[in-house]
Order: C-alpha cells, then structure tokens, then sequence
C-alpha cells in the first residue's frame, strides 16, 4: 500500500491565488507537510480532520531538517496516506525541490508536482508592470540573493545581471542587495536604473516601494528587516 | 459609469491550473476578450451569458488588431461592465500587457492584473524537475525565441544564454533554436548540456522530449510543424 505525495505551489500569498488543482489536493489530503513561509490562511484549505505539520524549514538558510522532512515524505507515503508537501510561491523556484524528490525516486514512490505563482510574476502584477517588454525587456532572470551562509553568492554571472535589457527579480535578496548594486552600477548598469522592493505581495501587508538601484541599495544598507522581500530592477520598474 | 478590466493569467492549459481568483473573475465576467491560445475549456468557466469576444491575437506575430483590443477594452470598460482579458500563461510574461495596460492608464479605466501559472513552471513540473538547483543552477532567466518578424531576437546576452550555471526557458523558440544553440555551443556552453521539448503542457496533448542542445537543435532543423514548445535547457533538465 503506497501513498502519493503532491508537492503544492501554494502562490505568493493570498490563497485566492492557489490554483484549483492545489486547492483539490489541500482538501483531499491525508497530511500536510508545510514551511513557515506557507502558513497562515492556506492551510485553513486542508481537509478538516487531516495533520499539518510544520517542517519549520525556512528559504534562504542551511536546513538540519531536510533529513527529517524526506523520512516523513517517505514514512507518510508508505503508509498509504495522500500526502501534501505544501511549498510557497512556485516550488520548482528557489524551493529546494529536488532533495525531496531525489528522495521519493529512491524510495519508489510516486508523486506530482503542481506548479503555481512564483514571487515574481505577483510582484509584477502588483506594481501593474509586466516583466517583458518587446525590444527593451526580452529577457526576465530570477535568483537567489543569498548563498547557503547568507551572503552574496559566489561566481554570480555579472553580464547576466548588469544587462540593462533584462528584467531581474532577486528572492531573498534584502541584505546582500547594496553589495550586489555596487558591482552592478561597478559593471556599467545606470545607477537611475528603476527598482522595486515589495513586502508581503498579495496579502493585506503588501507594500511596494519604488526606488532607483542606487537609492535602493542606500535604503537597504541601514536596514535591519529581515521580513521577506522580493527586488526587482530593470526597465519596467515603473 | 466605469467599468473594471481584470488581466487574467490563465495560465498553461489545464483549467484546474487558473487560480482561484481567475475562476471567481470568470465567473463574474460581463465580457471576456479572449486570444486563440487561451481558448479552449477555459472559456466554459465564464459566466453563462458572458460575451465571449475572440480577439484573435496570436503570441510571437505582429498583429494588426492591437488597436482593435484597445478600443474594445475602453468601449466595454465604459460601459460599466466587468471585462475580463484572458492572457494565456502569465500574463507578464511575453503577454504584451503594456499595450493594454498603457492604454487603460491613459483612459483613467480601474484595472487588475491577476498573476498565473507561466508555462515554464509547469514544464518543469511535468519533466519532475525544478527550474533552480542550490550552485548548479541559481539563476533562471526566460526569452522568447523570436522577434517580431519570427526570425531570433538582434542583441541576445550570449553571456548570459550560453551559462552553464542557469536554466533557461525559451517560449515561441522551436524554429530559431537550431541557429541559437549552433552559437551558444561556438561561445562555449557544452554540446552535451541537456534539454526538453514541451508541447501541450498541462494538457491531454502534452508531450515532453528529452534531448541535449546539439540533438534538440538537430531535431528542429528538419522540423515543420508551428505547434506553440517550450524548449528548457541547463543542468537540470534531465
């Protein structure tokens, strides 16, 4: 008797913002395996009577837990239960999808994953920009502003990112962004480039400010916050 | 007496993969302008009674009919009505939102862009891969494959393009991938580096080849067929 397990995308936020087949899984689900930062309203989607349980995994940081989340991925399948592993934004983006699925393609086991809203293309919305524009914005790059220790990461492709072409969206990427702005403005991006630094996308917390990438960087160099972000520069920040 | 547009992201196909508030603004809508690639089962979640209007706008072409959508979102906007423009994907995502946002600023019409599931999430959903990898893969960066005139975009980042740390997505790609991937493997990137073909994803139709880039590339140079692909790349495809 195998279980099944489905990895959720649970959106930017706002549960409306589910899609209908991970609102369908929510509430057939035996067990809810969830991160802090998709928590709150979405799990009030579960199946009355099935077990949420915090995995207390949280984005951007080393995880003494992955061990203990993939051997309650696999006991739970194996009991035959319809699992949820509920993943914020979209779980293939910078959602460390893979050392779980690694884990049930060892063990046999099957399972989906369900795509949905990433952070970036809510924060987009938001701020009522698209993040392509024909000729001037062909190209739109997500990443990760902080390696496994929180700092700047390593080898970053700075042609890639210093492209005043491209629309750039940067997860988790509040405090290394001042470090990052200097090489960039360093490798010949305008300093005037526009910028946006969003907060809470589609909740009732949600804020969207709008900067330059140097007045960016200047905000976030006496920042303390530490709650989530998403930063986005390119032509089409407004 | 001003009506509401709602951009809605109906994301890659499949009706289950449109979030819950696409559904709920569907099923309010007075009027639905809807392109060829977003029809489908899709429009049965309108409001019975809702104007369904095809604008006939097909993604990647030059269309004539730009103007056209424009007045018919001011005329039915002022006429009180709850319109719904229907964008296949994300609608930010090579949407070619900014005409149509740009002309509801300019007419002072209320408006939303409700943010979706964009086609390269859920190929990578489809395939079991993630579309970012801790160091392998930190970076990922979509582009669209062809220019107004079909023919691959002037002014590519080939630095970015050819970087064996990212994954890349190319939308409306299939007929000028042959030309991209002979210079990404001239600038260096490894004929080897794996690669998907995507047709249908989400739907009954969906098919996902794998090959690498010198294969792909090979594959499509003797290709005819204009069905809409998506052609991912990187470490991570497997």
């Amino acid at each position: 008797m195998t279980g099944f397990v489905s990895f959720v995308s649970s959106g930017p936020g706002d549960p409306e913002l589910l899609t209908v087949k991970a609102v369908n899984r929510l509430a057939q689900a035996d067990v809810v395996l969830y991160d802090d930062l998709s928590s709150g309203p979405i799990l009030d989607l579960a199946r009355p009577g099935a077990d949420l349980i915090s995995v207390g995994k949280r984005a951007g940081r080393p995880s003494a837990k992955q061990d203990h989340v993939n051997q309650l991925l696999l006991d739970y399948a194996r009991s035959g239960a319809r699992v949820v592993r509920l993943k914020s934004g979209d779980a293939g983006i910078f959602g460390r999808l893979e050392e779980e699925t690694t884990t049930l393609d060892t063990g046999a086991i099957p399972y989906e994953i369900i795509p949905g809203v990433t952070a970036a293309s809510a924060t987009a919305a938001a701020a009522h920009i698209p993040l392509t524009r024909r000729l001037t914005a062909r190209r739109v790059q997500f990443l990760t502003g902080a390696d496994v220790t929180g700092s700047l990461p390593q080898d970053l492709n700075w042609a890639a990112l210093a492209d005043p072409g491209a629309t750039t969206v940067i997860y988790m990427g509040k405090r290394t962004f001042p470090a990052l702005a200097a090489e960039l403005i360093a490798r010949g991006l305008a300093p005037e480039t526009p910028a946006l630094l969003a907060h809470g996308v589609s909740t009732p917390a949600q804020t969207v400010e709008r900067f330059t990438i140097a007045s960016l960087a200047a905000h976030l160099a006496d920042a303390t916050s530490t709650t989530p972000a998403v930063i986005l520069y390119g032509p089409l920040a407004p």
